[in-house]
């Protein structure tokens, strides 16, 4: 079985994504709503398209310069597996986007016929069609290349081109997805709530619309595109450890003959089971009536992993590996679980009442109070991944620190589809918000869009903790394949000791490119909603009757101001991503390259965590003083402005920077994979 | 020479201390003005001391306790030079103290009669002994007892007991000072300025005592013991490495006979001949007449570096080490440059401005533009000391890079007169207000404050980068002292290989302990000053006719609650950072202990950047809308508050999380080092 998992996954694949397609059935045969639904969900779904179309294009340029460099300094195996990552993530991030904007207006239109029950079950599944598509274009593309591979084992090094692909589309899409989303939300409410009154998702707001393209755009094809990258990093770290491993290392996790290819194969075969186990948890749920909404989508998470944990289990004994192999991929999954609800208590429990309280003494102190949240919050996280790496590699050495990645991944078909509900929740609240649907309605879009920030800040948490173990795994091969080529090579190993003058650089030097894009796409956020807020005051100010309600808002020009925004500053962080380990490498060789990735990592993961965090205690600070928790002040009190302030700063930090680290830091470990082989030598 | 190195060390510290004691007589001398003044200068006088007394006997049972352990599991040598370490620290930030709180109003008073000139000196001086001590305290500590030492070279590991004393003194004061002072400040200047709408230092404001106080105990007393901790750490660093180094490595610096003392002794040897430079700029500054005050600040810090750079370059040449020493701190020196430089730029050019025009859309958008301006005002600073890192390790090897430390530092009896008379300006300008001295004196203070502001920011930049380098240093001498425990036990070197999983954790684990230090500071910052927000609420309420100006507000209850708050809450965060590092290096190791203190040192660079530049930023557009920069936009308007909003958010980035960093840093860098001998063979 092993021997065939070159076919077995693609043929998984083909079959999660067949299940994502019946889905994708089911969602379009459900009703659209009335017209004025369906006119705001077709004006969504226009502008969403129009900036994947227009970002994909600039990308195209971006993937043949790439490809071209790739193909003169590698070979055509990189190339064409490069090629075949970043069109898989792009088909990925589009499909999810096709189902997010079909699944929004129809789960506003359940929410009004058939209640929450149905309305929920309408937005998971627009959900798992991203879910899906990410789990199966996974195992289609590495499993395929795979297959095509392995009968040349020192082609293995080549399956990296494929993940690097995936994360250079993914770096592009998180940050021109954050930014988009970003400039339209903080200029909408800039102006909107904060300067006209009107509430949220009013349809006399011009940017309106342009914030429901945006959670699209980064919420759901973004973060398909992140969790993607993760999903394929981490078995692509997994296959090269082994393919590069020493027999007596080989001989603790598998005693039998083949054993190389047999760990090489495991890491598939587990996703595999992962996909399987997907499956049965996104149509486990729908046949568990009766319960609420938080409750089914647990329900769908535990069914899934509890049946891949049991898979795994089965997979390890029936293939004759140690013990430890298990062990490595539960630790991955209990960690991941760990980092998860240390998310969801910083940013829902004591921590965000403390922020809640320190908004009555106003802005200033709100900012303080998060901002020391966001700190604090990273503490947990960071002891799970250091226990989970310590522990792992106990059990089953560089190999099991993948494999916990791999682990922590393979139900990325179920949790990616709990995560990608929220937006679309968001935007069915919005669309009824828009088409006027009334309170009633209104009321359980608005608790399905709860329970989808929770679900979200629960999934930042895993993107972040899945983003750091892949980024180490992609790190541990790196080293692995640094001294495999040495040694090759009859030369000694190089030791990247930590006190190596070229090691601290490099830690420096890796930390300098990471605060340098957070900084640029920070700025980018605020330079792109400075010019919402003008173009959204100019409307009121110009559009006869537009907040009297008579007027149409001109909605397609804030689009496209996102658009242009995103598109145009998007570009130099994603470069610098790229070219920063191949001029590091170049320069300071592979020691110091080494040091780059630990010191990129290690900012990159704080960054992420603490600026997630800080802005979904913001998020929901404000949310809780909105429900009434802060006793004599209400909404509109000087207490509650203070509140928005916190969560305009939140934006940008949670849904544009913070979420890009994860992603440059997984970029610039495969970058440096890649590479390995020319800096081995240097 | 060189071998009476530890007869001339204390004797030029005695010299220094001699002068530092003629200028408090000269400024003793001075007029103190009339009744109301010396009334004020006594309030902040009798709050800092009793804050001292305070703390300083928080501290001897803190002392007495590590004292007993360092006895039971050291030795009488290294416990002795603990206790002197931090009996010197305390005493360098009584002596500033004391100085600053007679400076300050006899400042306003030369202001007042004789003009800016005059009270420029006045201000300066009172800095100088603050620097003259630190710098004074640190000569005749060290070389104390180098020369008791040095007779038993296998004793110059106790060394490291009197940086620790340092450092131990110098996080609580930081931490504790920067928590007082930020706490008035916040306090005050949330219910003066923004609620009550009364100036800064309006004598009506209850806090604005507390306000004055916290500039002493925590910009002159804090910023001491910092660099101090610095001054004494490189060299410690320099010394502990040169008993460590191989014959080889001595052969490439110094060919003659007794290189290894000559190494040795050249650290204190190059803080003497930067302690005479300091005195001939610091006395030569008086010399030169008719200079702005900014170019006369200028002015003693060139004269004092050129002088120390001529002296060095002679006693390369002199005993003969090879010119890579030289070098190296020439290098040193430049990156201190650089990175002072880069902190001006941030903290007063076109990054203000962007600040500035971000206010126009509100808070949240000024809050996102400083802190996307704080992430970018890493990257020069953190390439600046990589690059430094890479040069003096390739002139001198690891020698190099403690000896960059040391000359970056060695002029700190004229760097430290210079950030110090910041506060003390700042005081000045705080007794005119309350004294009603009229708007002619104001504004000479208000103008010495203003440039009190630009050195302090250049300060900080100075102070952070000197910590990283030191606390690089220190790196590099933990390394160096495990090596040479396990070859002289007969076994193997430990291999600190930045993919070594327990490396790995380190890193993980030491960004966990500074994260959760910064977020321990900020949190405390805000319970403070929540508490102090209220008492001066009360007091505006309950106390009658305060706000007419016929009350007298109860100024000590508020000093007493910074003071209250600054002791408790310096506790946890301080003894976090002594123990995290012995239990991590207990439990997983030398390698382990090497990673920590590389992400501890990486993370804590990183923030202490972020959040001075970020919280310079947001003062001086503030400062620039109230100078009329923003045309359209006074002092009151909605963009003014949003900016009043960044530059509270930055009090705490800037004067307590972002400093307390600095040491952190150190104090685990340290404390790693008297570990080495214990764990390097577990």
């Amino acid at each position: 079985m092993l021997e065939q998992i070159g076919i077995i996954a693609p043929i998984t694949g083909a079959v999660g994504l067949a299940f994502a397609g019946l889905l994708y059935f089911m969602i379009q045969a459900q009703p659209a709503g009335n017209d004025r639904m369906r006119f705001i969900a077709d004006e969504i779904n226009k502008g969403a398209m129009a900036f994947l179309r227009a970002e994909y294009t600039i990308l195209l340029g971006f993937v043949v310069i790439v490809a071209g460099l790739l193909f003169w300094k590698f070979d055509g195996e990189t190339t064409s597996a490069f090629i075949a990552g970043a069109g898989a993530s792009a088909l990925a991030g589009w499909l999810g986007m096709m189902a997010a904007t079909k699944a929004n207006v129809r789960t506003a239109a359940a929410a009004k016929d058939k209640g929450e029950g149905a309305a929920l079950l309408v937005a998971f599944r627009g959900g798992a069609v991203m879910g899906l598509a990410v789990a199966a274009l996974g195992l289609i593309g590495l499993g395929g290349f795979y297959m095509l591979f392995v009968s040349h084992p020192e082609n293995v090094a080549s399956l990296s081109g494929f993940s690097m692909g995936a994360s250079s589309i993914a770096l592009f899409s998180r940050v021109g997805g954050g930014i988009f989303t970003k400039a339209a939300d903080v200029g909408s409410d800039l102006v909107g709530k904060v300067e006209a009154g009107i509430p949220e998702d009013d349809p006399r707001n011009p940017g309106v619309i342009a914030d429901n393209v945006g959670d699209n755009v980064g919420d759901v094809a973004g973060m398909g595109a992140d969790i993607f990258e993760s999903y394929v990093g981490a078995m692509v770290a997994a296959i090269t450890i082994a393919a590069t491993m020493t027999a007596e290392a080989m001989a603790k996790l598998q005693g039998g003959e083949g054993a190389q290819l047999m760990l090489m194969g495991l890491p598939l075969l587990l996703s595999v089971a992962g996909m399987i186990s997907s499956l049965i948890g996104i149509f486990g749920m729908s046949l568990l009536k009766g319960l609420s909404p938080a409750k089914s989508l647990t329900a769908a998470t535990v069914i899934a992993s509890v049946a891949f944990l049991a898979a795994a289990y089965a997979l390890t004994e029936k293939f004759g590996f140690s013990m430890g192999v298990f062990w490595a991929i539960l630790i991955g999954c209990v960690s991941g679980l760990i980092i998860g609800k240390a998310t969801e208590f910083y940013t829902s429990a004591s921590p965000v009442f403390r922020v809640m309280k320190a908004s009555l003494t106003g802005p200033a102190t709100n900012i303080i109070s998060g901002i020391a949240v966001g700190l604090e919050s990273c503490a947990i996280p960071l002891i799970a991944i250091a226990a989970a790496i310590g522990l792992s590699y106990q059990q089953a050495g560089l190999y099991g620190i993948a494999l916990a990645a791999v682990g922590m991944l393979a139900t990325v078909g179920v949790t990616m589809s709990v995560d990608a509900y929220g937006p679309i929740a968001d935007n069915a609240g919005g669309i009824s918000e828009m088409s006027g649907l009334g309170p009633d309605v209104r009321k359980i879009t608005d608790g399905l869009d709860a329970l989808g920030n929770t679900t979200a800040a629960v999934g930042k948490g895993f993107a972040i903790g899945s983003a750091a173990l892949t980024a180490l795994a992609l790190f541990a091969a790196y080293g692995a394949a640094v001294d495999t080529v040495r040694l090759a090579a009859g030369q000694e190993r190089i030791v990247m000791d930590i006190t190596n003058p070229n090691v601290v650089m490099g830690l420096l030097l890796g930390a300098t490119v990471v605060l340098l894009c957070a900084a640029m796409t920070m700025t980018s956020v605020g330079k792109a909603a400075s010019q919402m807020v003008e173009e959204i005051r100019r409307q009121f100010r110009e559009i006869p009757g537009l907040l009297q309600g008579t007027g149409t808002p001109d909605t397609a020009r804030c689009v496209e101001i996102s658009t242009r925004a995103a598109l145009k500053e998007m570009v130099l962080p994603g470069v610098l991503a790229v070219v920063s380990p191949v001029v590091v490498g170049l320069m300071i060789g592979a020691a110091g390259l080494g040091g780059m990735l630990a010191g990129a990592t290690l900012t990159g993961v704080t960054l992420a965590l603490l600026m997630s965090n800080a802005g979904g205690a913001w998020d929901n600070a404000k949310k809780y003083i909105e429900k009434g928790e802060l006793e004599g002040h209400k909404k509109g009190s000087e207490a509650h402005k203070a509140a928005v302030t916190g969560d305009t700063v939140g934006d940008p930090f949670k849904d544009t920077t913070g979420p890009a680290m994860n992603i440059l830091i997984k970029l610039m470990s495969i970058v440096a994979l890649l590479l390995a082989p020319v800096i081995a030598l240097m």
